[in-house]
């Protein structure tokens, strides 16, 4: 797929120059520099000799065929060059130029051609505006970007959204001992993006993480599709910049509120099993952990140390991540005991006391490596004189060569020449200079872990009756409406088999009956008039009517007292409403991402949404297994498993109206907002009951998807 | 106070060695290696030259006078050697020595012992068990610590109370080119503390920052009067470790099972000012942020950068803290405009583009450092090819030299060779990898900005029933009971001028009718019978009483219908209550925290108190500022505020509440736990009214303040 750009076995640079500090120099130096394993064309219109190699004054003038060109010309040429470049059967480009579209208009206009000449000539384009691409395996060994430093080899695949930022990173990088596999610089991704580089790399053995700098993400359900399969084999950590609030300010919605400001990213990404990071020191530091670790079984961390303070702060890091603190077994004390001093600490965190010797340092991290108990190890050093960091560095890290499958990680709390030492040496796992550094490398490890074992979920379907959703849609839509009202959308929510609160208009007793009957006491019985506002007053609203009896007794008194006070004439009829008692009240919902599409909520409702804000997002269509760990993931959970003896709530039952609102955002996908709130939790059932519901359309697409009309004067008649 | 000991004229070492490698010799060296101004007396019995001194004998046997004795002689010789130094005269004392405390009972008695002897001969002194003292003015330069690294001068005050780790912390230091003024490794801090150390730095100009490592705070009152004083003259840095539970799983209230876990550390820390960071990396870059930052006058945040993606970054962590980006004027804009390229934005952030060469680094640095409307700088740049990191360093050093009163930070993602070459030059801001770590130091500068303007704060006295309170409490404890009962809890609240929930009870109409008027109307009669459970079903609850005649009325209705139905034998009385209507339901409460003595709670009450965790703790006595931050530090704030239509809570009166509850607390320090839940916001006046509280008393403590018998057989009649 990018084989030809990634794995070249030659290179055109066409742009390729004599002159100093230019691009076209620096990218051929580069290639020569690194010792690109195949031939390197370069091409100048002045041919001559650049950086030893006869330049061709034309692409076609190549003898041998090319794999990949890498294009530096100025922006006017490209077209042309991209001709020249399918003349000649290439396949692969890199096109380094800037001036597209991050110039304006002009240059959008020429990113399109662009763009339309490789789709037509069937060929793949890193780029335009970008640094370049790298591939350090040896048997390829390009090194065809031009930051500031050459590649460090290693296993990590690097795709970056921002030239510049991608260039530092590869510094950094570098400097931070941590070696890739592949980078691409995707630039403005006319044509290859963060999603070609994962399909790419699915398969690419010499890949084994994936990190990703984003400021947008070009096709979010291919990236989920294409992450979540991906991420299942090896980690996709991402730090995504830009947290922007776009959309949320216009939604009207409760859902559409509390939606914006990054949230569908962050639960694409979450939904994807991509772990994300909030700044590039961080990024690193998990990247170095999954560079020099395996993912463990489980995670329990024992913690060995030679000094009681790192241990302690390192337990209350491991422990504010939720992990758990490694109950050694006995066997392991007791063999512990057999050569530690008598004032070492022998229960997790292991204390061996300053005077631990290197071999103290061996022997206590072969005995808890070995306990069935332990899962990942943090192995902390202090200097005291006498003891030479690097010398401990490289016992601990013999020790853990002989265990390969437990992640161990090193906490050295020492000047910063011993990691500049370290970044010159083979090591076999990382070191940090603090505890809370480790205990995050963990928390990732863990992260993966419990990722690798998410089982993969499925989206069902369920029976709806899409015809009379259809038809409330379309009556409103046809009245130009682009809210619902209350009663159809509680009607489309009951088409889609979702559980409403049950309700009914009567104008006599025999209708009044039948609803009751219909819906099954307790019921609520309301009177509606024209007149009369105040409905508690005049003694129009009974509640808890228990039987057919008590309702014919309560609707015969009702008219009688309206007749005697002379408010009989206003009367229009009564609402029959099931009674629904419950005092946990949940919200969920639809909004739209202007750029993810629509996205699921599920939280706390009632007088709560807004002030505690306690609602989780998930980008629609929804797995069950991502239903099940929106319902676990909010605080309001343990008030739905029965806090304080009230009924636990049907779980089930909660999840599968979340699938079913994913069923029906899915099915029109121009519904723009949905609201039910309260989904209260029935106190006798602990079913989630929607006892109020908003649906609101994109009024021209749902028109055009349901072929109905708006024009508010008919009633859809007009189709 | 500390003088004798941090600002020597002279030192004995007692216990000075020839040995290599042992205590006595290596803290003779570093005297020596860091050239201390006073005279330094080597004691040893074998006598002899150690490091080319003469030593003596006998710590007597010195000629001139001795201000301090550093100790290093074995813990057996320890007592007379104090006493011997008492006999010279010496009044400072530091001792290395360990095997006391820390090694269990036999050590905490010769511990004891010390103390006693210190005590008595009027000495002060640092220790045992400890790293040294450490003094960098060249006046004094006295390294009488045995860290690896000979100390780097500077301004930060830093106690450590594990010795380890404080001597891992001085390499560190070091090797971030951060410099101390004095260090004090407290030990087992026998007699001096960390709060020794705070008093004594408060006017010492040297020391411009401290720095705390605690693992537990000793007099927590006198800590918070000090530090909450001290911190408004210079930052205070804490990392406290080990956030244990104890005390919290025991706690049977809800102010006392959310208390644990380290809230009574936090709450403390807070009300005193200090800056608590959870790691060392971030307390050493909080460090370095003060040492080379003035306190900005605003929370306005310009950002100046060569690249788009840091940029954006560092946007989203500066908002991210609730900062604000700097909008700065359009004189700026337009003068950033005369030189800047037109590519580049001159909005914040302002992007000058890769390009962008020293001098615009200058000049845009000049322009917008001088805009009214910025009061902090981070200056971003990414290493493109042509440019050397330290030369953009040196620029920006240069004009940040001419506007000494704004902070400015650098975030240079470049290699680390950068950062090393920093460490070896004078510099006047402070740089960092990361657009995090920056925005990270700017919020610790704003945090104290904060701080220093905060009110001081008074704690009132109100006018209370003590005498009622007291009689109350003295029944139950005499009943042998630590629990009140509700009534009486309730009454003791009422003594203390709380709003609590107005209530009587009656047993006939004029009974009645007397009570009802006292409370006001609306009010609920509740009937209480031996016979009759079920009050609603015989209509034994009537709500929304309006007037004595109502009143009247449903009493007699209320007797007639018991009376039919042959229940009035059973019948006790009523209870009439206020009717209270209110839809918020907040917490406040008091709990024992077994260190930090009582801490007041406030925030969300009902059946959200556990579930979502949204309160918040001090320690008592409160003043009236940290009363009203209590209220508006949780979520539900914006509840009381009058979220959605309800009326907006009388905030004065909450905080009286607290206020008062507090002041109950100090009278009383016997109450273990107290829980006013709900704390109801009326929807009428939106005052906030106890309607049912809980008050235990630690019963031995309570009978003896109160002078009490709880013999639980008599009535109080013992005494």
């Amino acid at each position: 797929m990018l084989s030809k750009i990634m794995k070249p076995k030659s290179i055109a640079v066409i742009g390729a120059s004599t002159k100093e500090h230019t691009i076209g120099s620096d990218i051929m130096k580069r290639l020569q520099e690194y010792k690109f394993k195949g031939s390197i064309y370069p091409v100048n219109p002045k041919g001559g000799i650049i950086e030893g190699l006869q330049a061709y004054t034309n692409v076609l003038e190549i003898p041998g065929e090319v794999d990949l060109a890498i294009i530096v010309v100025n922006a006017k040429f490209v077209l042309d060059t991209i001709d020249q470049c399918h003349q000649k059967g290439i396949k692969g480009l890199c096109v380094i130029t800037a001036g597209f579209k991050e110039t304006g208009a002009q240059g959008a206009e020429l990113e399109k051609s662009l763009l339309s000449k490789v789709k037509e000539y069937g060929m793949r384009c890193v780029g335009p505006n970008c640094l370049g691409v790298v591939n350090t395996l040896p048997e390829v060994s390009m090194d065809g970007c031009f930051a500031e430093s050459l590649p460090e080899r290693g296993h990590i695949g690097f795709v970056s959204q921002s030239g510049a930022l991608g260039g530092g990173i590869l510094n950094i990088l570098k400097d931070l001992n941590l070696g890739f596999a592949q980078f691409i610089s995707i630039g403005n991704q006319a044509d290859v993006n963060a999603e070609t580089a994962l399909e790419y790399w699915e398969n690419e053995d010499d890949v084994q993480q994936i990190l990703l700098y984003m400021e947008s993400i070009q096709n979010p359900a291919n990236f989920r599709k294409l992450a979540s399969r991906i991420s299942k084999k090896k980690p996709i950590l991402a730090l995504k910049a830009g947290r922007s609030a776009a959309g949320a300010s216009a939604a009207s919605s409760h859902t559409g509120s509390l939606a914006g400001a990054d949230k569908a990213a962050n639960a694409l990404l979450n939904q994807s099993g991509v772990i994300r990071e909030y700044s590039l020191k961080n990024l690193f530091a998990t990247a170095k952990v999954f560079a020099n670790c395996p993912i463990p079984k489980g995670d329990r961390v024992a913690i060995i140390t030679n000094s009681g303070g790192p241990g302690i702060m390192a337990t209350d890091a491991v422990c504010e991540y939720g992990m758990q603190m490694a109950k050694i077994t006995d066997a392991t004390k007791e063999k512990l005991r057999s050569f530690l001093p008598s004032a070492a600490s022998v229960k997790n965190p292991i204390d061996m006391i300053a005077s631990a010797p290197i071999e103290h340092y061996k022997q206590t991290l072969e005995t808890v490596i070995a306990d069935d108990n332990v899962d990942m190890i943090m192995v902390i050093y202090l200097p005291f004189l006498g003891l030479k960091d690097i010398d401990v560095a490289r016992a601990v890290m013999e020790i853990k060569a002989q265990y390969p499958h437990k992640p161990v990680i090193g906490v050295f709390m020492t000047k910063s020449e011993f990691f500049t030492k370290l970044s010159d040496m083979d090591v076999n796992m990382p070191f940090f200079m603090y505890a809370e550094e480790a205990a995050d490398g963990f928390n990732r490890l863990n992260q993966q872990r419990l990722w690798m074992n998410r089982p993969e979920g499925k989206i069902p379907t369920y029976n709806v009756d899409r015809a009379k959703a259809e038809s409330i849609m379309k009556q409103s839509i046809s009245e130009g409406r682009a809210q619902l009202t209350t009663r159809e959308s509680i009607d489309v929510l009951d088409a889609y088999g979702i559980r409403v609160c049950k309700s009914g208009f009567a104008t006599n007793i025999d209708e009044v009956v039948e609803v009751g009957n219909r819906i099954g006491y307790p019921v609520v019985m309301k009177m509606t008039s024209k007149t009369t506002s105040h409905k508690t007053d005049v003694g129009g609203v009974r509640v808890n009517i228990q039987s057919e009896e008590q309702l014919r007794n309560e609707y015969n008194d009702l008219i009688a007292k309206l007749t005697e006070k002379g408010l009989i004439d206003g009367l229009e009829g009564v609402i029959i409403q099931e009674m629904v008692k419950g005092n946990r009240e949940m919200v969920c919902g639809i909004a739209t991402d202007p750029q993810y599409g629509p996205m699921m909520m599920f939280g706390l409702g009632g007088v709560f949404i807004e002030v505690m804000k306690d609602v989780t997002f998930r980008i629609a269509p929804l797995s069950d297994v991502d239903a099940s760990e929106m319902i676990k993931s909010v605080k309001a959970y343990k008030l739905l498993e029965g806090a304080r003896g009230t009924t636990p709530a049907q779980m089930e039952q909660i999840q599968e109206t979340l699938l079913r609102l994913s069923q029906l955002v899915s099915d029109y996908p121009f519904i723009d907002e949905l609201d039910i709130n309260p989904l209260l939790i029935s106190e006798k059932t602990g079913e989630g009951i929607a006892v109020d519901g908003r649906i609101k359309v994109r009024l021209e697409e749902a028109a055009e998807k349901l072929d109905a009309c708006t024009c508010g004067a008919c009633a859809g008649c007009c189709k």
